[in-house]
């Protein structure tokens, strides 16, 4: 039974809020700041984000501050009772400042010095852009330390991107030799005879340009290596002064789920609380299913890159977003499903983009608490007031934590290594995301609880653990399988698995290189067939289709489960079980469609010894557990617009204050939360 | 009745020509002119166009001017009966000119300055560049001042796209402080307080450019206006010697349809006569009655922006051009009608590109009067013939108007600033221009004759004004609706209008905002559906797909006139109609398909007591009236290449000398023009 | 009969080699180089490619060369009876030479000089570059001349690309001077009137460029003809120090069939020997069909290059390759159809990329002899050790050559100058390449022997001649192909032929220009149709279906064997046959598909007295015939994965070692070998 501390001291409820900014308005601020506060009284709201890109508002001309507003504002939540979820600026610098020094813009990896424009693109080695944010930090922290409406510090605004201007060059290669000492070393680890790649020095080396070298996959891995230490870095020197000044204020910076440009699980260790951006497709029809699914997983994968605590949900749309290919309103119903099924997965708050809609600029039609038309009857704004009263309801699943017997390997190292791969598929690329997806789904379907974990995650806490594709082991991960199925648990393994080490060199002698004797078998070659290509195989009596990679292999002690019944490899393994030590490890040959893996996890999890939350429901009805000092809650939710059946175990259903028991009807999107 | 001037003093004629460049075979002379004249003469051609892109025999070094060639040319026009429209050579310039000075050349949007080459390519600020037009252009005004065959000025050709250098940058810098008057304004504007994009000094504001600001509407419509001005700017600088010189001689530049570079309704007021270039993308089949829709469209567009007047027809393909993605040969009987709708719309002129194919380079292959082969028993060559026999028979239609009672609405501002805005369907576009094409087209196959203007246009001379996807309202444009119904008009409102005023900013308390009583209801929310999704409503009896946009209103006095039948929203309204002072507005919630907008705009003409040209037709014949002092001209146009029957009111048919009347069959593409 | 000499002196037997790179396991080299030399000697390798992208080894530092392991390398293979395809290393330089010298990096076509990175990418121009190669060369040359590894010099590797920096400007206007003399003659030649292009001197003159000329074919067409002149003058300058040193080693440069920066026809002159690097899409299914196909155009095409010499298949791969958009497995049997299909069509090598993978780096999983589990086991290896089998009993192929009787043209200066053009199907492109090889695929099935050759080639050896979309004629094509058919050849035209001279003028006074009493007809226009439109017309009672592009000619003489049957040009001629001299020129109006082209090769081979190799085979089954001193080898190949039956002459079966004759079985992908 895990029960973690609340996000915000002395709020031991579930938070709900968004991002505000009253800035917008300072000229109408006496009709609309009023209109604000009362809307978000009564929808239940406690919590607000401000400050985020209000840069030109602090600091309109360079060195002349004005916290004037922001004290108001600041002073206006306290006497509403809402926390403020503080910003610090960077996300967006003022035109002043690059136009001044002009070294704050970023230089594209063309070598092109961007103009001023935008957000989110900042240089963060610059001097001068540090300096700048230390200084403005600081007058924040020291501004507010003790004001009573500060609960949090919002650091920046969904870091991202990168620079390759010349003092960015130089810290990146400080950053090679530090990881590699000699460049001999280097060389040789990024095999850099081939080509005639061999650098003399380090000064030689550029960061992956498509104008130059753009094929090295020693040079690029090491580039995004850099580049996440980057983002540490900066953060580190963002909160420096916070942790200074207001100590007890936890501080946190809002990460997109698979954003590819940082590794997540590396980054998040330094954040005291992660919080995440969560934007679903929602399409209104049956393929909602997969938009739910969807984002139970980067509920999950955010909740794991924070060691499973308890997160926040920072960002989401409470009607259609503006930016989406196709933008389309949700229907009622939606709102409540997508903000619980973040507390299902672990959140401890429900906030959205935006608490008002802004009058002008490009995100003037993002959805948002209030509308242009400022008006209580407005479908959403009632939406909302729905939520606020449920997250009240559901106040006792605060701090409670999740106890998943199942881990879910993804790796970001490994993705981008392995996209970046030249074999096989290329075209569309190798699918890593969508394939680790596609086992989230069937275990989650199966009804099981799963926490997603990379390479250098723990196994031992786990009885089953899946590493679909890891294509590249990092240091010390295959000792780590080998004892953990040496002790008695269940190792899913695929196609396309331990071929790389951590530099991206091939394993000698045969894959799966070190895991050869844990996965039983030896991999000879991987096939690769186009989308009109597919091969089967049987098992269990039914029949499964093989696509888009077929690995084969031979059996080295391997039990063979099932055979490819096609092509020159018909009766080469496609399926097959490997006692070793007290454990066991299952290797699938091929991909394949969802029917076999959640037919597969079924005997895997029973060979594991792992039980699903509820013993069946229809299609589309899905489960999650929280448990913490105040009991164990079952969420069950419909992710379809249809009705659907659930067979569940008896408990009190918290929104509706009933006692529910076994066959039970759920509405289109309904969610439950049952005590038990 | 209106009755227009002719567009050439003493030219009571239709004219009938084409670009020609004789000075591409100046070695072959002799030969190639001589049969140039005969041939021309021989097809009733009356106007050649000249010196279009002629600046490097003009001016073959910096300072030497050669126009001897062109005397000889204008010479034996005058000898052979045909006016010049004479081009002023700016379309490009030679190399010379370039290697020299640089600034002439313009800067694309990411700063690169470009190199020489191609065509329509100067920076129309530089102050060498505006000097050396002005000088050349004088020179020719001077030395034709009183040719005889001088009859009209092309200015330039095809005006379009952008500079982004520094000089330009300054300009618009100033246009900027001249429309804002102070940063702050433009700051309020813009709502550059979001993202912390507050400028402190104009000196600050740069293009848009992808390498910097990109996403700001508010810079982004401000540019596309400045460059109109630019345009505009420009096209004065090159007139004024002319007009000096030649004060008698009109001006035009020749346009081009819907392109999108700059506001046409506001350049075209400083045009003596508005000219323009049409190339439809003929098929050959059934999907040529699309193509004539769309010509017809942009005749009346074109039309519109001259305030109805007679217009040109400057350029149009006599076979198939060479840069469409697919250029086809055009069926007998297609050129007659291409060039006959040109007429039947407003048009006094049918001008070619090209009188005669070049031997080499990009466009040798582009469709001409004369082919590479010289010879009268060219296909092309006999047609365009036919079109000269016709034209001069047509000879009592110039001068003649077009009177219309309903007007449409196409707006560049609108459709710029819809276009960039982020809401809805952003994959593929809003659809504003296919929007409006679509009602265009439903009202002319309905067989009413349509004005087509934008909202700066007047509305009292209408019965019936169709404003769909009317997104921003300029300044003025809600009052003048307003008027326009109260004192009996007809307005047909869709969804997606009235949100924006016209510097972008949204308007609150409610959409429709300031229509919000004319329209008699609220617009709450838009839904958003992709291409595999729809909805339903039913009218009348007949049941439609509504798709695309579906907006979500609430009648406030309006006469729900249909309801949705599908999703969270059936029973909203789909179509409504408000009795508002002596008239109506007609509100259409969701984007339908043609037969709708047929079927509705019966009604709503019937309403606003508009009568259809002939009653009654199969599909794809269309139809238009001119009117003059000789009398009303109904044409009467088979768009497909297959027999068709009309019901047609008794006239003499001008092309064939007979009375006509009744139940008539068209041939394939035949025109009928009746004087009725 | 045709005997050449061996590739090789004192190698008279097939070479089996690849692509070596002892350099990357220098570390490793006791354990990698001995099983390296042990493997190869089994599966019957005699050549290695060694040194290609050595540079950062043999040279690690400026001035500092080692040539240590190289020696080592040398002598291991003269101690294994291995010979060496020594490389020069210019095909990659090291990071240290881009460093101090950046003119060695090419400038882009914006203007962009390049970063360090990646391979083949020097500017040929840079005195630095030609004078480091020079030195490393002449280096190489001295060391090894009297090695008795040395077998033949490769010469770079797969030249390609361009280069735009200021160096290369200059030498394109000294090329321009000399290929024109003066700049009217240029000016007149590239039709620069239009547009104003008229260059007053050749200073002003760049290379094309998107930011500035980009539309004028004359100067594209040159820029592409400079471009060769300067891969030929480098490889002139790479070879002089081996031609001196060492005369009597041949020189090559690998070949990539039919890429499109070189005009290989006139490249290769420059070649001893052309060798080529071949990488089938192979789908493992009935595409194969068509990959055996485009193989056998393109083996024949580089066959073709060398003057139908005995060429060398320099690189292919022996598993799936790495950089194709999917990369499948070969099925069993492929690598050895692959092998000897160059074979069949007069390669004297079967070489791979690579012999062993590298463990590291981009190319790490491109199929090699050798893989990462180094083991004999390994089922490819295996099939290359079938294929040495294989390849030492066809040993009395070598040297022999090929005796076709009809010529194929396919022209680079034709393919850039049409594919650049604008007309007609500009989407897609004109299909130049897919419409010789459609005609080349027609005559391969109908069992006929092909040489391909260009338009400056010698028609007078052959009986037959065809020229699909001879667009451009070069100076003397048209008196050729006029000298041809009046001696009693046939000739075969189409659509879209003589329709410019070698400047890219059009013929004046009617297409086909010259040729028009030739092929006795007028071609007036084309039509161009897109992918939904076709017309039809019959010919011998069988109607076949006319795409794409549909002449409309007139006969003038010739005799019309077939007419469209749709449209308005029904009833023009759609095939016609003209006698003229002693010969026959047929013309085929329209673009077919290939049951047409099979039908008709069938009756103009019959009239130009042409017999088949083979009476008949079920479709799949591909042949082609040796002829030397040791007889006439026929080649018999199953393209497909399943069993097909051929009607075969009585001929001993070298590779089974038995007599065959009449109906016969071939199994998936094989290969049979008749003495007759």
């Amino acid at each position: 039974m895990a029960q973690y501390p609340y996000i915000m001291k002395d709020m031991p409820v579930l938070l709900h809020g968004g991002d505000y900014n009253p800035e917008q308005w300072i000229r109408e601020k006496d009709v609309i700041w009023k209109q604000d506060m009362e809307m978000a009284v009564e929808a239940g709201i406690n919590t607000l984000s401000v400050g985020i890109f209000a840069w030109s508002m602090l600091e309109p001309k360079e060195g002349q501050y004005d916290f004037s507003w922001l004290d108001e504002v600041m002073e206006m939540l306290a006497k509403n009772g809402i926390k403020a979820v503080l910003a610090t600026p960077s996300g967006a610098r003022p035109p002043w400042m690059a136009e001044k020094y002009p070294e704050v813009l970023r230089v594209d990896e063309k070598g092109n010095r961007h103009l001023f424009g935008g957000r989110h693109n900042h240089c963060l080695t610059s001097p001068v852009y540090r300096e700048k944010v230390r200084a403005i930090n600081t007058l924040l922290a020291q501004r507010y330390k003790n004001h009573p409406a500060l609960g949090l510090w919002h650091v920046s605004n969904e870091y991202g991107g990168e620079c390759h201007c010349e003092l960015c060059q130089q810290k990146f290669r400080e950053w090679l030799k530090a990881r590699y000492g000699t460049i001999d070393k280097l060389n040789d680890d990024w095999w850099n005879t081939f080509w005639a790649h061999r650098y003399t020095s380090f000064e030689e080396i550029h960061s992956p340009s498509p104008l130059g070298e753009n094929t090295s996959h020693g040079l690029k891995l090491a580039w995004k290596r850099f580049t996440t230490q980057q983002f540490i870095d900066f953060y580190e020197w963002e909160i420096a002064p916070l942790k200074e000044i207001t100590p007890d204020i936890p501080c946190t910076a809002n990460l997109m789920h698979i954003y590819d440009g940082i590794d997540y699980f590396t980054f998040a260790k330094h954040l005291d609380v992660v919080s995440w951006d969560n934007y679903p497709f929602w399409t209104g029809d049956a393929r909602d299913r997969d938009v739910v699914l969807l984002s139970a997983f980067k509920h999950d994968l955010m909740r794991g890159t924070g060691g499973q605590k308890p997160f926040m949900l920072m960002e989401s749309s409470p009607s259609a977003p503006n930016w989406q290919p196709i933008n389309r309103l949700r229907r009622p119903g939606v709102l409540m499903l997508q903000g619980l099924q973040a507390v299902a997965h672990g959140s401890d708050t429900v906030q959205y983009f935006q608490f008002r809609k802004s009058r002008g600029s490009s995100e003037k039609f993002h959805g948002a608490v209030i509308s242009h038309d400022c008006s209580k009857e407005n479908r959403i704004y009632k939406e909302v007031c729905d939520v606020g009263e449920a997250l009240k309801t559901l106040a006792p699943v605060t701090g409670s934590g999740t106890e998943n017997r199942i881990a879910l390997i993804y790796d970001w190292e490994n993705k981008w290594i392995l996209e970046d791969a030249q074999f096989g598929r290329n075209e569309g690329g190798k699918g890593y995301t969508e394939t680790v997806l596609s086992h989230y789904s069937a275990l989650l379907q199966d009804h099981f609880g799963v926490d997603v974990i990379d390479e250098n995650g723990d196994l031992s806490p786990y009885s089953m653990v899946c590493g679909p594709m890891t294509y590249m082991l990092r240091d010390g991960f295959a000792e780590k399988v080998e004892a953990f199925v040496q002790n008695g648990g269940v190792y899913v393994a695929t196609y396309v698995s331990s071929w790389v080490n951590e530099e991206d060199l091939c394993f000698m002698g045969g894959f799966p290189g070190p895991l050869r004797k844990v996965f039983g078998l030896w991999d000879e070659e991987t096939d690769a067939l186009d989308d009109t290509q597919h091969n089967a195989f049987t098992w269990n009596g039914k029949t499964y289709k093989a696509k888009d990679f077929c690995a084969l292999v031979h059996a080295e002690g391997a039990k063979v489960l099932s055979e490819y019944e096609e092509n020159f490899y018909a009766s080469y393994p496609a399926l097959t079980e490997n006692a070793y030590g007290e454990g066991t490890c299952y290797y699938i040959a091929a991909r394949t469609d969802e029917d076999f893996l959640m037919d597969f996890y079924k005997t895997a999890a029973q060979k594991a010894g792992v039980v699903p939350n509820i013993p069946a429901s229809e299609n589309g009805v899905l489960t999650t557990k929280r448990i913490g000092e105040n009991g164990t809650f079952l969420f069950v939710m419909n992710s379809l617009p249809e009705e659907k059946e659930a067979e569940l175990p008896e408990g009190f259903e918290l929104l509706s204050g009933k006692t529910i028991k076994g066959e039970t009807k759920l509405s289109p999107y309904q969610v439950l939360v049952l005590k038990i």
